[in-house]
């Protein structure tokens, strides 16, 4: 199932998409949940499914405007660095004993086809296409063996960074307000047994800088859990991006940034294509 | 005015702390706002000081619990590192260029008085005592000479860095939950009209541990202000976390970790104490 919040006619909505549309589950839940967060947290994921399963779409894709899959201003993106080899390699980064976690904050976060903002006045905007985790369940070290039970489902993430701000610190370059993309939705995890198995390519106007498989990831997925929730209690609509593969702009010779009116794409197998144009600099 | 989030009763409410205890002005602004960032966001603290001037207490002292300042899950605290260069130099950092932001979590924030919870695994639980700014006004690219137009006013914060992790990232170390302090209140900006010429001390079981006047803060507030809004808009309630002065517990010889049952206390001149209990890892 794939679950999405989105912007449905006047109102915001959450729901899944089917193949001929958006099915409204907020509509058909009547009041029992207002968002994702809260039909992950009710353990209604089940329930979703079998409302989809006999409901008509209520909106077209072409009526609906994507928002991040947990809009909401508390969600907590716990973002990877330096996590594939190839890109520990290409930024000259020894291999991390730990995870390099860094936040960002859900007003960098744009959904599918909304615009990106360029971060002015940074001039080197470069992509990260990422896989994202979303959690399900509420968790306090959470055991490596039973990381599954936490895991609602899966998305893609652009993380976008201003890597001139990320010379003076990593939140400093990876916060800038819409500069960051998640979504279109997430595809839950029942449908998607062996994340290992999800294969992430980003595009620039339709180019390849990025193409890897996620089982060229450095961490294992019971490990990363047991480890963030040993820091703090993980929570229901948290997203995990999990870092980027090798083939950021900011590493090729002679670099290669992204401007304005450029299109970029973050496509990873089983989940489908995120997609945003970069918009000017307000 | 010193305003502050508490329970009181059965109940959490805002209001201002007067000489005979707390005024209820959440009660008194009968739902026109319900929560000291709406109070921030509607302009409301002229009215809430002609409240507090007429008003008795509602509750002692000795009824009310202190929460975070701002408790809600979508404030944002932005620290800053290694700014005061007493700091910098026990720490063997380079003088930074620009500000070194991190984020904490608002999970990892406890009130004035509440138990701080000890960061275990680690075993390097280490104390900052530093000088917390909270914006009252939405700002985006805030000019270097309007900056006080955007803060409310200061409170106090404990940074509580657990060092072992913080090897492995700044988000990591400093984001166990309720690992960190602040409060008690903040006192509005019209009350600190020179906040350079605040002192601030760190206290372990009562032994002066940090020590240092604001003015040995590296970084201009108006130049800091529109730096962090360059990145994104700031937003009434959040926080900035001005960074420490040297004295830590870690760059001790030997080093002085903070263990359950001790208590720290950071003091601000004009500020007040900001006082909490180590509680036992659970």
């Amino acid at each position: 199932m794939k679950l999405a919040t989105v912007k449905a006619g006047d109102h915001i909505a959450f729901g899944a998409i089917v193949d001929n549309g958006f099915v409204d589950l907020k509509a058909r839940f009547r009041g029992r949940c207002q968002d994702l967060r809260e039909l992950l947290t009710q353990g209604l994921a089940g329930e979703a499914q079998r409302l989809c399963e006999r409901a008509p779409a209520d909106f077209k894709l072409s009526e609906i405007e994507f928002l991040p899959v947990n809009p909401r201003l508390d969600a907590r993106i716990f973002a990877l660095g330096w996590s594939y080899l190839s890109h520990q390699l290409e930024t000259g980064k020894d291999e991390p004993e730990f995870p390099v976690l860094f936040s960002k904050h859900p007003q960098a976060i744009v959904g599918h086809g909304q615009p990106l903002l360029y971060p002015a006045p940074s001039t080197q905007y470069d992509y990260e296409g990422e896989i994202a985790i979303v959690i399900g369940r509420s968790g306090r070290r959470i055991p490596r063996e039973r990381w599954k039970d936490y895991v609602a489902g899966y998305s893609i993430f652009m993380d976008g960074s201003a890597r001139d701000f990320q010379k003076h610190s990593i939140t400093a370059g990876k916060n800038f307000d819409s500069s960051s993309a998640l979504g279109p939705w997430l595809v839950t995890a029942d449908d998607i047994p062996d994340p290992s198995r999800m294969h992430l390519t980003t595009r620039l106007d339709g180019e390849v800088m990025q193409d890897s498989g996620f089982d060229m990831m450095a961490w294992d997925l019971g490990f990363l859990l047991n480890y963030i929730s040993t820091i703090c209690q993980l929570e229901p609509g948290d997203v995990i991006a999990t870092g980027t593969p090798s083939g950021v702009g900011a590493r090729r010779h002679p670099p290669r940034f992204m401007q304005a009116g450029q299109t970029v794409e973050v496509e990873v197998t089983g989940i489908g294509t995120l997609r945003n144009v970069i918009g000017a600099a307000k």
